[in-house]
C-alpha cells in the first residue's frame, strides 16, 4: 500500500491513522527479528502520536498527504529524546536534545515515526555486515544484503514495515538499498534538503531523501523536506542512454530491465538518445579522495578510541588520514571540471537514464562478485554508477525496472540537472506507471 | 592626479590619450630603473593604443572613464601576446594566447596598458626580494619593502608610473602594497571580479582588484571589472572599530593615524562602535592550511624541476604537500563557522575600520620586526590583519590614513558584509574626503 492509498483510506473512514500505526507496529513485530531493520522502535509513543493525529481530523484539521502516515528515519539523523547511535558504539548512548529539520518538517506534516533504522557504521564501511547491530537483511531473500548504507531504510520500506523511511546518501547510500530492496530512493540536488541534525560522514557529498514504494510517494516527501518544487516549463523530456561505461560490465538480467525500461520510455513518447558520458572512472576516483578526507576530518579526533570500531571502518578512517591534502584539492578541482561536461551533456539531453548497480544484491559477507569475466570488490560493483552524482551533486532517482530471474530487485537510475528535481520524479512517475500497466497486461 | 582629473584634462582639450600615455612612459623611463616596478614595458603598443583612442574620441566615441588612461597589470593576469611571467623562472617565456576577462574589460573601457609589474614569485614566497627578477623598490623609500605579492602595482601607482594597476589578493596581496606605498588598494567581494585568465595560487582564496589613488578611481575601475555595483539603501553606516586583536600588538604610529580616521569618521556622522571581533588567529590558522594545499595542488606537478624554484617559494611548495586533508578539510570547515561569527558580528556594525597592517614598511631582506617587546616574522606581521579577510571572502579597502615621522605610509582596511562593495567604497570616498580636508586646513 502507498501513502496516496493510505491517505485515501484513511480520509474515506475505512482506517484511522492508530490502525494504521498498529497495523504497522504489527508487522515491524512479526518481521524485524527476521530483517532487523530497526535498532530502536517507539511504539507507544507512535501509537499515541497517531491518536492525537486521528483527534486533529476529526476535529477537520488535516496536515496533508503524510497526516497519520508511519514512517522511521535512518539512524543518523537527529531525533530528539530518541537514541540516534549511527550504527556506531560511539553514539550507542547518545539522544539528541532536538530533531533534525527534516524529522521536525516530517512530524509537522504528521507522519508517525515507528523509530530507528538499521545502517553501515557510520554510513561508512565496506561490508554491511554492522560489527554493532548485525546485518540488516534484505525482504526478497534474507540472505542476501539489503544494499547500504540505509539498509533498513530499504528493508523496512520493501517489506512493508513503513509506507516511508528517511535515508542519506554520500555515495549511493539512499539509490542502492532501494535497487537491491526494490523500492523507490530519491537523491535530491546537493543542498536542497537541509542536512543540519544529521550526523555527516563527507559534508560536500552528504545528501538526505525518502526511500518509498513508489515514485508519486517520493515526490509527496520531497514536498514535506524541500518545500513544494516548482515543475520546470513542459517540454518533451529527451533521456540520455549511455552508449559507454553504464552497460560495459553488467549483468545481462539488469541491463535487459534498463533496456527494456528505455524502450517504454520511448513507447510513452519521450525520445531516447544515446550519449556518450564523461569519465565516470575519474568522478568515482574524485568520490573515493573527497570521502575519505572529509569522512576522518569527522572522525581523526576519535581514531585512538580504536576498540569502538569496526575493522573496515577504522581501516578506511586511517587510510583517510594519509591522503594529503593537495590530492582532495585537486578531486575537488576534478569535480568542476567534471560538473562542466556533465553540464555540456545535459544540454543535449534532460534526464540520464542508467541501472542503479551493474547486479543484484549480492549475499551477506560476499566480498566481490564475478562480472564479464572479471572479479569486482562488491563495495566497488555496487556504488559504480551512483557515486558520482554525489560529486555532481545531482538529483538522481532508482525506481524498481524488474526482477532477475532469481526474484532480486532490479533498479534504474534517473538522473536530471541541478535542481531539477520535479523532473526528473515527473519522468520516473510516467516510467512506474507504464511498468505498472504491462505488469497488468502481462498477468 | 587621478583617473578623474586626467579625464577632465582629456575631455577639456587640455591634453591628448598619446600625451597622457607619453607622459606615464617617460615617468617610467625615469623611475623603473629606481624601483624595478616593471617586468615587460609595452611603450610602442601603448603610444599605438592611445593614438586609436584619440581617434575615437575626435570621432565621438567616448569609452567613459578609463579612455586613455595608462594602467598596467600584475604580471600574472594574462595577456595575450604580452610574455606573462608570474614572477617565476616556470613562466619566464610563457606567452599566453588570449586576455584575461579583466584585462580584456579595461581594454574595452578605454585603459591603455603600459605593461606588466612585478611581483613576488608566483605570488607566493616568504621575502619580497624576487630571486628571478630582483626586488621592487617602495617609491617612498628605496630602501624599503613595497609589500607583495603586488608590489609593482603598488610601486608604480604610487610613483605615478599609471593612474591604476591591476592586483591579486590571496592573503592580503593588494591591499599590503597599498598600505606600504600609500595607494588605495580594493579586494572586491570573493567571486564578483572573474579571476579566469589569472595563474591561480590558491582558487578559494584567491580575488582579482584595483589599486589606485582615490577610493573614487576604485570605484570607477571596479565598475568596469564587475559591472555598475547598485549602492545599497541609504542608512547610516555603522562602523566597528575592534577592540580587541588589531590594536594589541601595533606600531604606536599606526595605532594613533587609525584612531584619528576613526574620530574623522565620527565627525562626519558615522556612528563608531566598539566590538569584539571573533578570533582572527584561528582564521589565519585556517588561511595557512588552506593556501599551503591549494598552491601546492597548483605546483606539485613542477615541483621535480627544483632550480626553477626561489628557495623560500620551493620550501612553501614541499611544505604543502605535507599536509594532510583532513587538516584542510577542517580548516575549511572553521571557514564556515567563523563566517557565520562575522556574520553576527555584521548584524551591530556596517563596517569594521582596522590598521591595514599593524607596522609601516620595513626594509628590504628583513625578515623580522621588534613590536611592542615581541619579535614577529615580517611576513606574520605584515599578513595578520588583512589574511582573515581573503579566508571570509568580504570586500577590504586599503586606504592611507597618514604618514610616520620617517615619512612612511599608514593604510587603514574597511571591511564590509560580502557584496556590500560599494557600501565600503562610499565610506572610503568620504573618510578620504575629510582626510583632504584636514590636510588643507593644516597647510
Amino acid at each position: 500500500m502507498t501513502i496516496t492509498e493510505a491517505g485515501a483510506d484513511l480520509r474515506a473512514g475505512r482506517t484511522t491513522c492508530q490502525e494504521l500505526t498498529a497495523a504497522a507496529l504489527r508487522t515491524v513485530e512479526e518481521l524485524n527479528p527476521k530483517l532487523n531493520a530497526f535498532i530502536t522502535i517507539t511504539a507507544d509513543a507512535a501509537i499515541e502520536r497517531a491518536g492525537q493525529l486521528d483527534a486533529e481530523l476529526a476535529a477537520g484539521h488535516d496536515r496533508g498527504p503524510l497526516h497519520g502516515i508511519p514512517i522511521a528515519h535512518k539512524d543518523l539523523i537527529f531525533t530528539k529524546g530518541v537514541r540516534t547511535t549511527c550504527g556506531s558504539k560511539l553514539f550507542e548512548n547518545f539522544v539528541p536534545d532536538y530533531d533534525a529539520p527534516a524529522v521536525a518538517r516530517l512530524a509537522a506534516a504528521g507522519a508517525v515515526s515507528l523509530g530507528k533504522l538499521g545502517l553501515h557504521e557510520l554510513a561508512y564501511g565496506v561490508t554491511s555486515t554492522n560489527p554493532h547491530f548485525g546485518p540488516v537483511r534484505n525482504p526478497c531473500n534474507p540472505e542476501c544484503i539489503p544494499g547500504g548504507s540505509s539498509g533498513g531504510s530499504g528493508a523496512a520500506v520493501a517489506a512493508g514495515l513503513v509506507f516511508m523511511a528517511t535515508g542519506t546518501d554520500t555515495g549511493g547510500s539512499i539509490r542502492i538499498p532501494a535497487s537491491y530492496c526494490g523500492t523507490v530512493g530519491f537523491k535530491p540536488t546537493y543542498g536542497l534538503v537541509d542536512r543540519s541534525g544529521v550526523q555527516p560522514l563527507a559534508f560536500s557529498l552528504d545528501h538526505v531523501g525518502p526511500l518509498t514504494r513508489t515514485v508519486r510517494d517520493a515526490e509527496l516527501v520531497l514536498d514535506v523536506l524541500a518545500g513544494p518544487q516548482a515543475l520546470p516549463a513542459d517540454r518533451p523530456i529527451r533521456i540520455g542512454l549511455p552508449a559507454n561505461y553504464f552497460f560495459d560490465v553488467i549483468d545481462p538480467e539488469v541491463k535487459a530491465a534498463v533496456e527494456a525500461a528505455a524502450r517504454l520510455c520511448e513507447s510513452l513518447g519521450f525520445p531516447v538518445i544515446s550519449v556518450q558520458v564523461p569519465d565516470i572512472d575519474a568522478l568515482n576516483a574524485a568520490a573515493f579522495a573527497i570521502i575519505m578526507s572529509e569522512a576522518s576530518a569527522v572522525y581523526e579526533s576519535h581514531l585512538p578510541r580504536r576498540d569502538q570500531f569496526g575493522a573496515d571502518v577504522l581501516a578506511l578512517l586511517d587510510m583517510g588520514t594519509l591522503v594529503p591534502a593537495t590530492a582532495y584539492v585537486n578531486a575537488q578541482r576534478l569535480r568542476t571540471r567534471m560538473g562542466a561536461e556533465f553540464r555540456r551533456l545535459f544540454e543535449t539531453i534532460d534526464v540520464l537514464l542508467t541501472p542503479t548497480i551493474p547486479i543484484v544484491a549480492p549475499r551477506i559477507g560476499q566480498l566481490t562478485v564475478e562480472l564479464g569475466g572479471q572479479t569486482l570488490q562488491t563495495r566497488m560493483g555496487t556504488t559504480m554508477f551512483v557515486r558520482g552524482f554525489n560529486v555532481l551533486g545531482l538529483p538522481a532517482l532508482s525506481l524498481p525496472v524488474g526482477r532477475s530471474r532469481s526474484g532480486m530487485p532490479i533498479g534504474a537510475q534517473l538522473v536530471g540537472r541541478a535542481f531539477e528535481d520535479s523532473l526528473v520524479l515527473k519522468l520516473g512517475k510516467a516510467l512506474e506507471g507504464a511498468i505498472h500497466s504491462e505488469r497488468g497486461k502481462a498477468a
